[in-house]
């Protein structure tokens, strides 16, 4: 089946906001092996959104529109769907409790504007929307579906996977399987090196790396009709793939290395801790926005100072002034003064240069230390990245999880 | 005049990489007064590209592809396009010499896909291509003018704006100037009931309010032919929307609320200090995210359980047990705590329910107490989000980073 996605909003097209939501909907849909042949973004103009969408209707059996459903004026994707199909608006009193609901329960005033999210085409399905106001609608159109989604990605992905996709489920027989192996420690045009012997052999397969934040990964698809086939093969290639870089494998399916580090902390029942200084609070923030980190975190400290690094996790003068915050021994100190506190197994410290500017000559940006302390246990790995401040900060905050993954490995 | 821009790709619709390539293209034609009209991407099939390219033959004036151009087989954009043309595609000898010399340089084997690279359309522009060995194509087609750009960002850019765009500077004399309001406190819908009369008196002017993570933020974009005329309505209408929503606004032309705050600290000389529960590190890694962060702070802890709240910033253990761990009173003792710490001017806590589950039957999601003391003062806000875990978390640290910007204004 031919799809199309439709993305409306002038922000897309003046540079304002990059369209993130093509790659919500297309990585949702291949898991039910469809895959987007058209993608089209288009400005709050009536007659464009009207062009594309009859266009859309010609070589689409499956239409994907996000924006434009919200209460403003520049809003209107709906109103011109509606007029496209020639079918008309009506009222869904649930809809309107619901949006009247979600302002009073936010003890908000809820502004007339509101109301005309609560007017749906006849014959339409209404997705209620638990992240916001606009409700997605579903349409059946002859043999044809049209969904409609808010532009907003936080409220695309619910709508889309819990609500618009179980009512897509059956329209295609071809399966799509596909693999991502995911890796840290290694770039991009090695591992590439190192496989692509196997890229080779399976040449009907597409088999490609991608670098990304501090990592690189390997996505293998295949797409044919016999499923079992496909999955048998697939996971031949991933086994061949795995022999040959098993060293750099932190997970698959883009799991990512906190979420790995978060469940190996809970099965062993074990708490880390980090005292973090050119990372900033950025390797605790990443295991906190996992829901139920508390199971697996207490505290942890942002020593971005010579002076709290002493105070707070007690480093000494001489280190500091010997050796220098970015070094080998700082790091260790870092992590055993850590090791102090109550509720922590695992400390973890991370200083480093983050850049872009250093206060030395002889301070490389990009140096960056990170040391793991238990009860029985200490070490430190030195790095050296190469990149923006942000990039820096990412490979450091990447680095010290795969540490610990590591570690609690190598322990069990 | 219309312009469409097409990316040619597989990666594009298959969720493995955003299409970064529609913000860069859309920013430079800003500048000579060029929106873009439509916007297309296209998987690596010839008869969809043929359709695409039919399409915005028909639609648009000025065309851009990205992708499709470099040596291998699934490259074949060029082609594609000198078909819809007819026009042969013809050796350029110089072309051909600078690929060798790029293979040279490098001191790498030229493979002979290369050679295809060599290749224009007849009639055509070669525009050389610094930063790799596929050249960009500029086409005069009758009153139409066509533009290939190869697919890597970091090539677009370049190519773009050095080879290209001189090419097309006389197309068009108008000038587009616009502005961005950024505020924080007000939701969408809210904010554009306040401005709607300006929007309704100014309805020649594209007036649009977006709603991105934590924050909404007005865009006034004027395209006229007077660049004086348009910068002056553009003031008048600036203006006009500050004297209505004038508490809600933080900046202009979207600097992040991190880095308002960060120079209103350097600027004055003083110090943060975040003491963080449900946030988790995020307020400070924001801020440290900035080059020159540690003028600014010094350090920060993260104290996610009441252990810790007690140990490191002394939350007295009967305020826990009466009020809780989200309460007006813990969220005063924790940054009143944080603050006996050194080269701290201002202690910041933050202490919520992020979710997605909670503790108890009366905790709600979402809520958030948000506190801020100095030597001589203290306050706290009550803050109620809704939204997932990360919204709520981001939405949080904004208004942490509001409550220090309002602070020191109100200060000085």
């Amino acid at each position: 089946m031919n799809t199309e996605v439709i993305n409306v909003g002038n922000e897309l097209l003046t540079g304002y906001t990059l369209n993130r939501n093509v790659q919500i909907i297309s990585k949702a849909l291949a898991r039910l092996g469809i895959n987007i042949n058209f993608n089209t973004a288009v400005s709050d103009i009536e007659e464009d959104i009207i062009l594309v969408s009859e266009i859309a209707l010609k070589r689409a059996d499956l239409i994907i529109y996000t924006g434009g459903l919200g209460p403003t004026r520049d809003d209107f994707t709906k109103e011109v769907v509606s007029k496209v199909l020639n079918r008309e608006l009506i009222l869904d009193e649930t809809l309107l409790k619901n949006i009247e609901d979600f302002f009073k329960s936010r003890n908000l005033e809820m502004t007339k504007n509101n109301d005309k999210q609560a007017y749906i085409p006849k014959g339409a399905i209404a997705l209620e929307n638990d992240n916001g106001t606009a409700p997605g609608i579903f349409i059946n159109y002859g043999k044809k579906i049209i969904i409609l989604l808010p532009g907003p990605p936080r409220e695309v992905e619910p709508l889309l996977f819990n609500k618009a996709l179980p009512l897509i489920t059956n329209l295609t027989d071809n399966k799509i399987v596909s693999k991502t192996i995911n890796t840290i420690g290694i770039g991009e045009s090695k591992l590439e090196t190192i496989i692509d012997s196997i890229i080779t052999h399976y040449n009907s397969v597409d088999i490609a790396t991608y670098a990304r934040s501090g990592q690189v990964d390997v996505r293998i698809t295949i797409d044919m009709d016999d499923e079992e086939k496909a999955e048998n093969l697939l996971s031949e290639i991933c086994e061949e793939i795995r022999k040959k870089v098993e060293d750099y494998i932190y997970s698959y399916d883009n799991e990512t290395i906190e979420q790995v580090v978060f469940k190996l902390l809970k099965g062993n029942k074990l708490k880390v801790g980090f005292c973090e200084s050119c990372t900033g609070g950025l390797v605790t923030s990443q295991l906190t926005k996992l829901a139920g980190a508390s199971e697996v975190i207490d505290r942890s400290i942002v020593t971005y100072s010579n002076d709290s690094k002493m105070e707070e996790v007690f480093v000494k003068k001489e280190t500091l002034d010997e050796h220098g915050p970015v070094s080998k021994q700082t790091a260790l100190e870092m992590a055993k003064g850590l090791l102090t506190r109550k509720n922590i197994d695992i400390a973890v410290s991370i200083t480093g240069f983050a850049g872009p500017e250093v206060p030395g000559d002889d301070s490389p940006v990009g140096l960056v230390y990170i040391a793991l302390a238990t009860k029985d246990t200490t070490l430190v790995k030195k790095n050296m990245f190469s990149g923006s401040r942000g990039y820096i900060q990412e490979r450091s905050s990447k680095e010290a999880f795969n540490l610990i993954r590591k570690h609690i490995l190598t322990d069990l």
